[in-house]
């Protein structure tokens, strides 16, 4: 079927969602991971940077989807490798560090949502995500942020588990590596969301 | 049954859950309404402060669980007679007034966890709260606070719900008018929980 | 503020739920206990078959919320003295009999929704209710059966988390003592809800 | 690290999950999808009959996770290409139909779980698993079933958010196509839980 992203988009009935666009998770600081380097070379934050921009232009809410963790670990776990890889790390995230803030392009501003969650792998789970959706009429999010590996794969997955649409700017999320990103959206994300490109969801919003 | 409140209460497993107790819902500040006459009428805010100083002094971990409301109303509904009175206060709770931050002789101190919230009546629902508990390998929560009309007994609910044991130290909750409290205590609570003197909870934790 | 009851209760967006009709619980065989005592004296049976049928009359959609025990008690705890009672029981509720269905006049017809959990206390926790009423399109739920002691209060303080309005009609619900049913209401329903009595709910669907 | 499979997998903390093994998804009838191709020619069923047959030997509880769609659709929504697409099978998940049902070697027997969700692509939301599951006292949960590219990852994301350990044996699941499922494995799934060989997890339970 040929989509209207035109009404999928619509501005009062769309939120746009940044996963994990922390200083910590894609920054240019220290020594750089694989996703961060993957961020870098595709330009990742500055088409995340077009999406925000045209939302805020149209009054869409955004809302900064942010990992933290305490300096005693405390309401977390370790059960699975990507956690206990993040027990270790030397860019902790912790709550109000440089790491943990959203890249300084993406920064929050007066009026946006912030929500923090201390466990777990995806934005839905656990926090108020969903009832402040609902609450402010959202049917559609737009996912933007990382990774495709497994935060936007969850997202996705939550996101259409609640009843929402999603629409993922195809440029404005990354993974590793390329050619999985590329599988990913091939055999999974188009099963769930309306992949568009960055500038199309920008000019529905223009 | 003969209850084992020590077994129940043991502080490797226990978290101590401080319900909506803040300045804007029950402090000294302006006009008082019937609840925060009745908690001053009782010193419910004194018999938290033990309770609280004894749960610190054994390590017990802490949660304030905090009402929110932005400027703007967003995230919020006024979908019954509470929450539209909320949406016309004028001590609106607004995220870092002093009518949000919890009354001062309940402060948060350093590695207490607060869980805010800008939905809702209950402090479970979509928020971290649960899986927080969980994580921290929680089996009882001792539940203070306001009110016994309303968030406490859903604070019970959510809790019993999920599985855990529920303790209520009596004195260390309120609500209107007394024999209504009374009651609830009778014919609800006393079915969810185990109640017992805030005396008895805190010479467990001695 | 007057209630526009008519447009709260448009079926279109609006979902009867039944909670726990069941024999095992509010029905006549066995010794009565005093909830089923205070049901048999309310009529309150015929009071919910009345709203019944005008609901299906509309096409309002119906959702019978449903508790159930295996005979292994697999799934459920004893966490607390109501739960507990419920494990000693000698009408257990076990799936598929006579106690677990719900009482003749309240019986499901083709096309209904049961809803059945094996935990807790409270309809929506942990069960597909929230989102098939999400997907439905119901925005008001109007709650009857039992206990207003315990599920009523914990359905209503559910749905007004999660955004829904709530009607209650007054003698579609019971609980014990009678003082206490009256007491609920006036300090702790009525904030959450929008009491009616049978016959005007009845009224609008007519 | 190398995983102590044999602690992971302790009968008394460890649940086996069935995830849409259903005829009408995974079974021979009618035309072949993709995916049941796929898990006919890997031998899906059969490898998950090995799980299935050692869980049962061990007493470790098995919940078969189904999806079910009413004649009316009523309860589901069609937000995504992949929930569209089922709306307009021909083979439509009626509850207690032969297609609904698990395929005849995976067929739930006496004291089983089934867990039957109307909506969603995941076993875990709006459903009562996670709690019966705590009530159980898991901690670990075994994935078997369909499919690699949504269910599975979506029930390895909500197992790791819940705070359980996950083990999946690789044969076990399936996917399409072949390249992607290897894909998965190494890039999603390798981070959220703990790969085995079928032979492996048969072995700790025999």
């Amino acid at each position: 079927m040929p989509i209207d992203l035109a009404a999928l988009l619509e501005p009062s009935r769309t939120a746009l969602l940044l996963m994990e666009c922390q200083e910590g998770i894609i920054g240019e600081g220290g020594t750089l991971s694989a996703l961060a380097d993957a961020v870098r070379r595709h330009g990742t934050v500055g088409h995340i940077a077009c999406v925000l921009g045209a939302a805020r232009a149209r009054g869409v809410p955004v809302f900064h989807c942010l990992m933290a963790r305490r300096p005693d670990g405390g309401g977390a776990t370790a059960n699975c490798l990507l956690l206990a890889a993040t027990r270790k790390s030397e860019r902790p995230l912790l709550p109000g560090s440089p790491q943990q803030a959203p890249v300084p392009a993406l920064a929050p501003v007066e009026g946006e949502w912030v929500v923090t969650r201390f466990h777990g792998l995806t934005p839905f789970h656990g926090t108020e995500l969903d009832q402040l959706l609902r609450n402010l009429g959202v049917r559609t999010v737009v996912a933007t942020g990382v990774s495709v590996n497994i935060g936007i794969v969850g997202l996705a997955l939550e996101a259409v588990n609640a009843g929402y649409q999603v629409v993922i700017p195809r440029e404005a999320v990354a993974g590793t590596p390329d050619e999985y990103v590329a599988a990913v959206m091939e055999n999974t994300l188009r099963l769930l969301a309306t992949l568009a490109p960055v500038d199309q969801v920008v000019g529905v919003w223009s």
